[in-house]
């Protein structure tokens, strides 16, 4: 692939020809016109316009076509779509490379489906985006978990509980043996639980047990917020001896992640909330491999991936697919963690690990480490238990015959995933 | 209602009872879990629960459920359900109000389809946010144009002139009398066209014209970027004169649009692309009547609505709600000026001050301008002779027996729409 070139790739269904929809989908997006205009000359449109890289017929899905598509529905066909985009149209900046590869093409009335689902980006992008920060090894180092799952999970309830309330849930959290611990993306700096309080009930608990064990468990405190306040949130948590900050990425917008970037000195925890706004439609949106690619560049050293057998709307091969595209290498990046949640406990464990074959990963459990029937201290040993013996290459017998507390956790949560 | 609640409303579709569905969206977006964990006592979830305000049950419309939904199809039912967060929740801040009323409910498998349409927002969001610095009274002070639609167009082609002919081409539409010129949103801070030399080209132009003619055009500069370069962007347009700065909205983010205003000197333009990528489907995502709230808080002074007769997916009843949308008070703020474009050209501007029933807009031609048949001058004039008539209060046959412009457009761009 030429280093001067974007290549994106899409899911459309069109009731036009292929060529002609790929063609009106590239003309619209770079040339930007159909109809050719004054001063618009071959040699114009040989450097500036997007190129048809390949079309590949796939087979309908039998989903609706969006509201608003134009056409016959007989001669309605789905395909994947490769188009190139000259890099000097809009340089190696995010938001203007989403102006050409997303921008208006999702209003074409042409197409009955248009998903963007992939991207491959030259050099230039990791030369002004320097991505991750900390990543994996960042995050071990700073947690204290040189190799192994590490294990996590979510205050709860989520919003409401007071500051003596929360230092309590955290002491108990740390003293089971917990490696991090989020904020619900529902906590941001509301008045009934401001994060200076946060910070201030949850980081005495840390630094005492910290002096006591030389281990600081990780804590995400979420800063999402305007752009102008993301800076100071973020000092103050570094101030008082934060180890993470979390930011719901499209809230705060890719903009706003890789700001943040410039200017933090510990890990971003990337939280993918609002993701399924146009990520979930089979028809219309962006898909996770090509939003995570953006979120990374733009600085997320954990990006929220969904685990298997979640609550949510994703399959296993989703969820998957998205824990590989995460760990794929990018432009020289350095990697970041993907982190799994929803549902998740320690039965899960050795199918996870058998599909993803690594345990960089950064494990959330909230009703399997909160809800164990012995308390959070053997939900965490639970869930560390079955992810040391499926990185052994046993099987989830041997970690159900070894572990009392995995047993347990499976009178709650059973059944156990081979 | 209370100025301490938000009420957000959604069309959903799912196969649990409707009162049920609405009581796991609630609990997802507040309190965060359906089972009661240690903690969460009754106290706590009366005072940060969501309330079911309203369920009201419409019609089924056909369109297929979202992937991953459960649920028997046979009890599928629609809904429009109207939810009570408190405020304390998040605080008048856009992005947790978000991460509220949006966050992770797009992914909830029960539910089959999940739309944000409205918010009805507390006071104390204008409080924080100033909205539009200049909307339409400080847009028409600035173009020069006190009463009448105000008509603009867009640079073609969209990419890829030389200074020299951008520079040109800017020459032409200033001496047609053009009141607005926009750069395309593909058209950013790319290699091939930096936005200086874009700068640099067109302000001497316009300066020229304005020193001959009291009255300098207005000319959105693209200066969508990374948050860091917003402001440097924004500088480089006002220090050469220029009175406007267009940003896409969803490509920098709300919290890009709001950093932006805080520093911004002249009118924002906000593009609306990417718009279709949450707001396209049926099924999911984020109306445009919610949408432009948040645009508008963030203070965007001109918001892209579309234009009936448009070449895109939206319909005419869709566009015209979407201007009504625009056009209607929202905590005090500065009105902003709805931006109507996409095939639009004089033949229909009865039509659409019929519906809407004012001028205060910015109406945009490309090919109806660039593409009339005697020239730019004979396009704008067309453009301005019909909405002049329309807001008269003739009839579309009046404007075309008296005049000659837009009589000679009907050649290209009819049938007229009355």
């Amino acid at each position: 692939m030429s280093d001067q070139h974007v290549i994106a790739t899409y899911i459309i269904e069109t009731s036009l020809p292929l060529q002609r929809a790929a063609e009106v989908l590239a003309g619209e997006q770079s040339t930007g016109t159909f109809v050719r205009v004054e001063r618009e000359s071959d040699d114009l449109r040989a450097r500036f316009a997007a190129q048809v890289e390949s079309i590949d017929e796939i087979p309908l899905t039998g989903a609706s076509p969006l509201p608003g598509s134009v056409g016959d529905p007989a001669l309605r066909r789905r395909a994947r779509l490769r188009l190139r985009f000259p890099l000097d149209n809009f340089g190696p900046s995010l938001p203007n490379l989403l102006a050409a590869v997303a921008g208006n093409l999702f209003e074409i009335k042409e197409l009955a489906a248009i998903r963007l689902v992939d991207l491959e980006l030259p050099p230039a992008f990791a030369e002004r985006y320097p991505g991750p920060g900390f990543g994996v090894e960042g995050t071990r180092r700073l947690v204290g978990r040189p190799d192994g799952a590490m294990i996590g999970t979510i205050v709860k309830p989520s919003i409401g509980l007071s500051p003596a309330d929360l230092a309590e849930v955290v002491s108990q959290l740390a003293e089971a043996g917990i490696d991090f611990i989020k904020d619900d993306e529902l906590q941001g700096n509301g008045p009934s639980a401001p994060l200076a309080e946060r910070v201030a009930a949850v980081m005495p608990v840390l630094e005492r047990y910290a002096d006591r064990h030389g281990r600081k468990p990780m804590y995400a405190f979420n800063i999402t917020d305007d752009i102008g306040r993301l800076e100071a949130n973020h000092d103050l948590v570094v101030a008082a001896g934060g180890t993470c900050v979390m930011a719901c990425v499209n809230l705060i917008g890719l903009p706003g992640l890789e700001f943040l970037r410039r200017h933090s000195t510990v890990p971003i925890h990337g939280h993918r909330a609002m993701f399924g706004s146009f990520g979930r439609s089979e028809q219309v949106g962006i898909g996770f491999r090509a939003w995570q690619k953006l979120a990374r560049l733009a600085g997320a050293d954990h990006l929220h991936t969904n685990g298997i057998s979640n609550k949510f709307y994703e399959t296993d091969d989703q969820v998957l697919d998205s824990i590989a595209a995460v760990r794929e290498p990018l432009l020289g990046l350095t990697p970041t963690v993907p982190v799994l949640s929803s549902g998740q406990w320690g039965g899960l464990a050795h199918a996870t690990y058998a599909a993803v074959g690594t345990t960089d990963l950064l494990v959330l459990a909230g009703g399997g480490i909160h809800g164990h029937p012995d308390g959070a201290a053997a939900g965490v040993a639970s869930m560390r238990d079955a992810w040391a013996s499926a990185a052994r290459g046993e099987s989830a017998d041997d970690a159900f015959a070894t572990s009392p507390a995995l047993r347990r956790a499976a009178e709650l949560f059973g059944p156990v995933r081979v």
